[in-house]
């Protein structure tokens, strides 16, 4: 029995992927029908309640989770109970932007410049230092919520207040080419083993498209990128699943943000990898030796945001790869997402057209086809 | 909501493959704990009591079965009140070897002589007249139980009693050099698709190693079963998978039997073809085009018979994909499977010699290496 904490899709996909080594799993959420429901039992819990987590952990082999916004305190408390991965420093560092790029230098990881700010003025001093800037709140953003862009001489008083008047990261607003992030795991043993770096579209702060491999990264590129992996592996005593964001400018990595959990840029690997990041999550924290990381084909993975395309449709594409969460339809949620391997160019057109992400082509037009 | 008569193993891999798609299983089946448990829920009823027939279909777009033993009244009476797919009309074919065989005909599909048989007199006439035979029950016989070899001029009384005076189709015994099977798929718009002929190795009446495709088949003897399987699929207005078992003699197939459901000769289709098995069965029963039922890589896939080899030594092997259905060990049960992908010919001894399977090569050696 396997303990996840979340019980998103991410939670359902590494239940398919566990279920079919055998295992079964409990998921802690509070929603009462979460996509994960598909793949095991549902429990809600109070972290604080020492009772309900009795509950939750009694026969967990081992406990993980999906998603990052877990209190760390609780998953610190399940650990004296039973193994916790990714370890809940993994969920600290990368809980707050500040000790997040602090790791990042610790680990010799080259990142934008950044200044940490606690008011009005000190974001001032920080705008007028940096110039132009990307403003986050320390804490608690994703997709795109709690930031906003800024420029040297931009009146600081409403960027404070707009963003909650809570401690602030100001960041250098890197004039990248792309992004990129890169799936590296770690096993109990300390083996690592890493996914090709893939190219992300966002739009309105959400995912689009992922491209597996990115079209035209060099191999020094990917070195680059494992060398960092490992060094954050390391640093963390990581085991599981580490998604980590660089922005690529002048044909480096500059790293952006981690993600201590399995990653939607790597949905790809159910269909594109020869062992998925599910299964290489799971088989980290069980203590299994890691599957291949490698690609059978290029893939392109397209999110269905809002809504899902006709399912006929799009099953009529030769090597779609269909996978959906049964989410109730909200504008900005991610409901679904197809992986083409190895198709051409019209089918990748044609997938990016039902999925309404039409504009969306990779910077590297070509490398996918 | 997909119900689907019968929670073992094969449940359990079409409940992965459809929650994928979105959907949700209900499984009938009277243990309590069975491997399709994982994957929704399970209902136990009895088939003659109408009121929990009507709580199994209500909500049901449509209902499939796993196993081929269902009562062919209850699978009618179900489609009274939603789609049933496969149609009960192949239940009733494949439970009795005498409607198989003349199906074979019907359809104009080469399969061994036969002679049915009602009696101890009329046995000793059929063994007379075919002399080298495989006596069989006509119904309820599975995984080499309820049948015999027997000669020209063995005494019939004990074998009519051995095999429970009951009726028996007496066939040809054939020295065939393999045995092959075919995995076809029919869509209820009446397209079809076919998977590679893949052979299979037995050991006591139970499948122990299918590879895939199989060797040295030549392209007119896929061309032959493609042909057979379309007019099997045609003449039983079939939909979903219906797997097709072959002798192979003299380099022509003699059909031996069709299972009308998916089949553990295709459990390699999970990792090693584009579309699975399970997948093309739901998007068949569910009306959705068919996917591509072409290989991604060489497989050979290995049961589990009776224990579980060591996992950990199962998933250094670099292109093992591991299935394991979560049931109790008991000598001569199907435990799980694992499939390799292009995987070379130390890897594969690796896995035979793990899975007790050493001795069982493919007849046709170096296809799969």
């Amino acid at each position: 029995l396997i303990g996840v904490i979340g019980g998103g899709q991410l939670g359902r996909m590494l239940g398919l992927a566990g279920i079919a080594l055998g295992h079964e799993f409990r998921f802690l959420e509070p929603s009462p029908h979460p996509p994960a429901a598909a793949v095991g039992d549902v429990v809600a819990i109070e972290y604080d309640d020492p009772t309900a987590v009795d509950a939750f952990v009694e026969g967990c082999e081992v406990v993980t989770y999906e998603f990052e916004n877990v209190p760390v305190d609780a998953a610190r408390r399940i650990a004296t109970r039973v193994p916790v991965w990714p370890p809940p420093a993994a969920l600290a560092a990368a809980q707050d932007r500040l000790t997040e790029k602090e790791l990042f230098r610790r680990a010799g990881v080259p990142t934008p410049q950044f200044v940490p700010v606690d008011s009005s003025d000190e974001l001032a001093s920080a705008l007028s230092a940096i110039g132009d800037a990307v403003v986050k709140t320390r804490r608690e953003g994703y997709d795109g919520k709690g930031q906003t862009t800024a420029a040297r001489d931009d009146d600081a008083d409403p960027i404070w207040n707009r963003l909650g008047e809570v401690p602030l990261l100001v960041e250098e607003r890197v004039p990248f080419e792309r992004e990129l992030s890169l799936l590296a795991v770690r096993g109990r043993d300390g083996a690592t083993t890493f996914y090709p770096l893939v190219e992300n579209v966002h739009r309105d702060g959400i995912l689009r498209v992922s491209y597996a491999p990115a079209g035209g990264a060099s191999s020094g590129l990917q070195v680059d990128a494992e060398r960092y992996g490992k060094a954050l592996l390391d640093e963390l005593a990581y085991v599981g699943v580490l998604a980590i964001e660089f922005f690529q400018r002048n044909g480096g990595l500059l790293a952006n943000e981690i993600a201590p959990r399995v990653h939607n840029s790597g949905h790809w690997t159910i269909d594109g990898a020869i062992c998925s990041q599910f299964e290489n999550h799971l088989r980290a924290v069980l203590g299994l030796p890691l599957g291949p990381a490698s690609t059978i084909g290029d893939s392109v993975m397209v999110n269905f945001i809002g809504s899902v395309p006709d399912l006929r449709a799009l099953l009529q594409v030769p090597r779609a790869h269909v996978h959906l969460y049964s989410k109730a339809a909200r504008p900005g949620r991610k409901l679904g997402h197809v992986t083409l391997v190895d198709a051409d160019t019209s089918a990748v057109e044609t997938v990016l057209a039902l999925a309404g992400a039409g504009s969306f082509l990779p910077r590297a037009p070509g490398t996918w086809s």
